[in-house]
């Protein structure tokens, strides 16, 4: 029974002695934080939490925090990790003026990630798709949702979600794999929707479900891509092999998928650069977490998303990273906090709450992962030490994930002669 | 005579076999690139470089690129990195919505630095900068300028310039300092500022280039800072002890400056966020660089620097950081080549040539560094494998400074398992 014990923490945040599921409105401001702490971690989870004056005097490890902060790891429940190619010839392009729909006729898009996926063995995938996953381990991420979409085949789709599950094998951190047939029509089926709406709900999920790939299902809801009846067939055939939803809605335009996806008990909606009224009245009572992806508004320079109504109408928000090689070629949760801080309007405090333990509640972790508490994963990382919380979105350069930690053992350690 | 050998690099970076100056309007889209190249460095500076085929056979330490791009060193020609303590309660103040005015009002800004500045050693404002100069390092800067400015008193101008000339005994890169005691008008002189005026002109300027502490003189002018007419008497009383201008011009708005400064002959006119076509048709043809901050902007969501027109109106540009704890708490120049890129739209070959060599021409230092150039510093480096030129805006998220070096030693080494 490994025991890990840290000393001299600045200051533990987000410890909870009564573990909440998730955190909504004027509550995400008051965060949780003790000052001068011990942490103590058994096998692998949290098993205790206080003051230094009554730190335990020993452990198998003792890890001097150096006066650092600790925080619970951040969990990124909206990703597409697994890609066979980075596309930085279409940011390329953008910077030379061409639009969205002439970078797809040249063979842009979704559909150029989905080309090269198919071309791509599955041992590479995993490869690649792996060395991003260290990258953000190492950058303080401990639970992380990854999503099918560039197959858009029956086999590159299962091709895909078998990389995900390759990656579980890999990683001490807990990862949700989301069936996402529905990311684009592929060019076979142009002219031909139907066609390839039926192979999703007739051929995709029902071999997927089977092979237990998927734990959650997916659509993006977008003029050009699904309509609102077609995500609301897509979550419903889901739902009929057990797969909650989590959507891409409203990225561009607010089609009224909002609403649809409450109503059918959606896990989250996803993206909401844009939000009605309607779609903010619908979110309140429900289960559904909001969940905003700021860093694909920075690199596409589209509006942000409107946290800051979402919050004061009393909602929870999380906050995910949107990893992919199109719109977002950044997994740094960091970063997408210093965003939600610069660029939505939230407060320090918000932002660490919904990249923590909203984010779980997205992928049904909160059990687990999300806050310091006693029995969940000891997935933590320590920063230098900084003045205050705030200051970890306000230095929105730094790296201040020194060193992390997932099930209470090293994963990266940034220090200068540091190991690993 | 010792002597460093790069393999296995798969692109070397602006390695010039004719060194340029610096590179405006079209030429900065054309950046020199060398695939399957080495690259020899002796007693700290360039000695050679060319295809893998002509490697040489040996010398005193070889290194393997493992297939990664090198780069000439970032040139950071704009920072104000010797300060007392972040400010990142203002930044929350501006997310609750107070304005400039009312967070100047409370004690915040320039003259909160100043305050905290003033009641800080010598000693600790020394150790906290080089710990600064250390992370900046790591992040691939290879020379940079830094600048006076929160003093505001005879007194702590004085301190704040010997520790910039202490910095310049702790690193390896080229530091150039630069006196800007007209970054305020301190509180103590307010309805009295040409006392403050003449304080700077007749007090501080002949002391403290009497003691040879500083490179270049700087105003911040810009309204409720200093008039155009008052800066251009600074830059007369800089020039009468030999030291150039580099000044901040059109922040927030365009006053006139960048022609008087022009006119007078400034090395630099730096910011830029707005510009008229007459400040873009003074700079044609002058030997003054026109310096972007991106990231003041994006931190305090102002209107972009309009790079495209200054290149397409056949201008240089440089990039610079302005590391600062007000309104940029960050110095990683490959975000500032980022959001040059995703903000400003500057192609990444443009971005590149002036977050280098442009920056180097904007500190004099066009012959030392900003290129891989035979006779130049060794300072320079390694990425990991990247697909191309272009990725390293792209990947905004990512530090792709995986290796660092200053006069063909190492000062950083991120790779698991690396070094220091």
């Amino acid at each position: 029974m490994p025991s890990l014990l840290l000393r001299n923490i600045k200051t533990l945040v987000l410890a909870e002695t009564m573990p909440r599921a998730y955190v909504a409105g004027p509550d995400m401001s008051q965060l949780p934080l003790l000052n001068d702490a011990y942490l103590l971690a058994e096998d692998g989870r949290f098993a205790a939490f206080g003051p230094m004056s009554e730190c335990p005097d020993r452990a198998d490890q003792v890890v001097d925090a150096g006066g650092g902060f600790v925080f619970p790891s951040w969990c990124d429940s909206h990703t597409h990790l697994v890609f066979a190619a980075s596309r930085e010839q279409e940011f390329v392009d953008r910077i030379k003026g061409l639009s969205y729909e002439e970078i797809a006729r040249r063979g842009g898009g979704i559909l150029n990630s989905a080309r090269r996926l198919r071309e791509t063995s599955e041992e590479e995938l995993l490869q690649s798709a792996l060395g991003r996953l260290r990258e953000v381990e190492a950058l303080g991420t401990g639970a992380v949702e990854i999503k099918s979409g560039y197959g858009l085949t029956l086999e590159s789709e299962l091709k895909m979600l078998r990389v995900i599950q390759g990656l579980k094998a890999e990683t001490a951190m807990p990862v949700k794999a989301t069936f996402l047939g529905a990311h684009a029509l592929p060019p076979e089926y142009k002219g031909h929707r139907e066609g390839y709406i039926r192979l999703i709900i007739d051929e995709m999920l029902p071999r997927i479900a089977g092979e237990g790939l998927a734990d959650y299902i997916d659509a993006f809801c977008e003029k050009g891509f699904f309509t609102v009846a077609e995500t609301e067939q897509f979550i419903e055939a889901g739902a009929r092999y057990g797969l909650k939803a989590k959507v891409h809605v409203n990225q561009f335009n607010s089609l009224g998928a909002v609403p649809a996806c409450v109503q059918r008990g959606a896990l989250s909606v996803d993206h909401l650069e844009v939000a009605s009224e309607a779609d903010i009245e619908s979110l309140k009572g429900s289960a559904t977490m909001p969940t905003l992806l700021p860093s694909a508004p920075f690199f596409l320079s589209d509006p942000y998303q409107p946290a800051r109504r979402l919050i004061d109408a009393g909602l929870p928000v999380a906050l995910a990273s949107d990893y992919n090689p199109g719109s977002t070629p950044s997994g740094k949760m960091q970063f997408v906090v210093s965003l939600a801080c610069i660029k939505c309007g939230m407060l320090p405090e918000e932002a660490i709450h919904a990249a923590t333990l909203n984010g779980a509640r997205a992928m049904e972790l909160e059990r687990e992962c999300g806050s310091i508490a006693v029995g969940k994963l000891a997935n933590f990382f320590i920063t230098p030490p900084i003045p205050s919380v705030a200051y970890l979105p306000y230095a929105f350069g730094s790296d201040l994930v020194e060193r992390a930690f997932l099930r209470g053992e090293v994963v990266a350690d940034k220090r200068r002669g540091g190991i690993s």
